[in-house]
């Protein structure tokens, strides 16, 4: 319990390194993301743990193994934040994994573990986002380091900037020992709140698309245009909206948001020529997702259509459904329900950086409940009670890994 | 037909000075404003007027009546115009008054014609309208001149950004001697273009509300808040505007537009979390339509209410139903007679300089009919020989006020 005070105190003592006086921001190598570092390298060293810096920001500690030449297991989450963010979205899950360590006391485990502070998870930066977890699978690539921020400041020159040299990248990547990814993360979500349950375990993170929808109609005086002579995009669009909240509301485990409305010439006496609205939509079956997004595309041609507007449609992101490792979702379970708790199955609706490492790593992870469902904003919390469940539940599941025969087979193969 | 020609290429001219690149955007006081006042002005010295720019940035020239002392009449229009608007709404109320000028080739009246280029009409940069002819009913208050556009520039500073004295704004009203007001104008619709008539006479000018609901919903992560969990702003204005649409439809005569829809934060992967949207509604009978407004607000009301939402509201623009004068009304209808056209009286849906100046003094409107009924559009157009039959009118009408004997009355009394 006094670490689990000592993990939330360390949160919030992280959340005052920020760009912005008064809140927490802390994007990609932004200049708080350094003493963001230096902080955890103290926790980590006096834990034992070797600590470096990759070439794409990703703090990296590690503390070694019972015997040399044994695998590695990775814990971690991201050190970076969205503007005027809450203290525990990512970072939780970094000192989560510190405490562990610390927990451990020096003894050692059949493999070595290493924790991992993930430079860029968000996209807040540069827009797009894993920046920190691309380096890990390989995919941090030229297109992407070439992207520049609102500065015009390039992916690659803020590495420079920060110290790091971008053509060490590839010796950033998985070392070929590795076991597996855990991440330890805040739900983000109500979920957990409302069965009464401290912890949850992912057993997938849902499919993603998102979408650009353009209604054309006609722009027209809004004083002399009668009603039944207008193709006015802003009712075409708003008409959409309603279909979509209502087909979501009758998909269970489906959530669809439109989360921009765009309207021109956006006068207050002219009839709307055009709207630009966006679709985010997630769900865990690729199947029930794809027809869904299929139904909303055809209603937004039947009112275009209807209405004697035109459609235009550009999908800006298609990612399937990431399942996690099977075997280590069961070992979580278990190691929920050993420690007295009931263990709940879930899909997250939000990305996560173990969907990255899940190319190339068997990937799992543990939610804590959110209080309020609260995330993306400073009033977001975790319970105490609920970190010491998750520190109680990770330090079992260390045990049972340790003595498990599965992973002595992955670990004879790694 | 040559002058009539020389009309519509003039106002072609004019739609190049503009703020945007490539469409016409000229909005109160913009730089491309000065230009336009300077090629109006050269076309007015040469017809023999004297052209003056009041404290309110209205281009005013002024021909003199064959004896000193003469009151005057106004004839003039709007040179603003909204985003990527077509070049004769407003401005062609403009030229022809010039043309009409030109026309007269130095002849003298028993009145003086002052010809009005007012400098706002739209409501485009600050959302309030006609600031340039409530400066001459002297309603062009402290609260109007504090009223600040989206950069936070008054009305006031951008009087004096312009060269002009916010000080002197009581010496833009009206003569004591000004006998009426007379403004031509593209119809705007599809009424005269049905009927195949060139010229209409406005007898009213439609009530107009004009109002801003903002709809308070709560942000929340897109990925990870069920769909019964949210409060989506976006969602509950898009109810809304599609019941406005639906109960505009169900009231004859009646017209509602949302011009504006405004979602923050305006993220693709959040959940909105206020929108402002706008509400434009007309109709020629003041009763129905206080009946229709009440029933939208409550609507919007309820909608808030079931979703957990909160609703602001404020009115920016309550404005009666106006009568244009009877006599001028009549006059109209003669000269158009005169000339060989049948004419047509209608109520304006939109709302015009002629219903602030109708506060002062007896005012009167020429319809030109619309093709297509299109305006508010790069594609708004006029019909060559439909300006030929205005100016032919315009011409007739000044010589029968010329010799008629209510006019020499009201010409005593002025």
């Amino acid at each position: 319990m006094i670490r689990a005070e000592e993990v939330v105190a360390r949160c919030k003592r992280l959340a005052t390194f920020s760009e912005d006086p008064g809140s927490t921001r802390r994007t990609f190598l932004s200049p708080p993301m350094r003493d963001c570092h230096l902080e955890i390298s103290k926790w980590l060293t006096a834990a034992a743990a070797e600590v470096t810096v990759d070439a794409a920001g990703n703090l990296r500690g590690f503390y070694s193994a019972a015997q040399s030449g044994a695998p590695r297991l990775l814990i971690g989450s991201h050190l970076d934040t969205i503007p005027n963010a809450g203290a525990y979205d990512g970072v939780l899950g970094v000192v989560v994994a510190v405490a562990l360590l610390e927990a451990l006391k020096g003894r050692r485990l059949p493999f070595g573990i290493e924790v991992v502070g993930f430079s860029e998870e968000e996209g807040i930066r540069f827009g797009t986002p894993f920046i920190g977890s691309r380096a890990l699978v390989g995919s941090l690539d030229e297109e992407l380091l070439n992207r520049q921020d609102a500065d015009g400041v390039s992916v690659r020159t803020a590495i420079k900037r920060f110290g790091l040299n971008p053509a060490e990248i590839p010796r950033a990547a998985l070392a070929d020992d590795t076991l597996a990814y855990l991440e330890f993360h805040i739900e983000q979500g109500p979920i957990l709140e409302s069965l009464g349950l401290p912890l949850g375990v992912v057993e997938a993170i849902a499919a993603q698309t998102r979408m650009e929808l353009t209604f054309l109609g006609r722009a027209n005086h809004a004083g002399t245009t009668p009603m039944h002579l207008r193709h006015d995009a802003i009712a075409a669009a708003a008409e959409w909206v309603v279909a979509v909240e209502r087909t979501a509301q009758g998909s269970p485990d489906l959530v669809a948001t439109v989360g921009q409305f765009t309207a021109k010439p956006g006068a207050i006496n002219v009839i709307a020529g055009e709207v630009r609205v966006t679709l985010d939509l997630r769900h865990d079956s690729d199947e029930a997702y794809a027809r869904v997004g299929d139904t909303l595309v055809r209603l937004a041609e039947e009112i275009s259509e209807r209405r004697g507007l035109t459609l235009r449609r550009r999908v800006l992101l298609n990612q399937r459904a990431v399942a996690m490792d099977p075997f280590l979702v069961e070992q979580i379970e278990e190691a929920i329900r050993k420690i007295g708790c009931q263990p709940h199955r879930m899909v997250s609706g939000a990305g996560h950086d173990a969907m990255i490492l899940a190319e190339k790593v068997p990937a799992a992870m543990i939610f804590l409940r959110s209080p309020g469902g609260i995330s993306h904003d400073p009033a977001e919390s975790v319970n105490v009670a609920d970190v010491a469940k998750a520190l109680e539940c990770g330090l079992q599941l260390l045990d049972q890994l340790a003595s498990s025969s599965e992973l002595q087979k992955r670990m004879c193969r790694a």
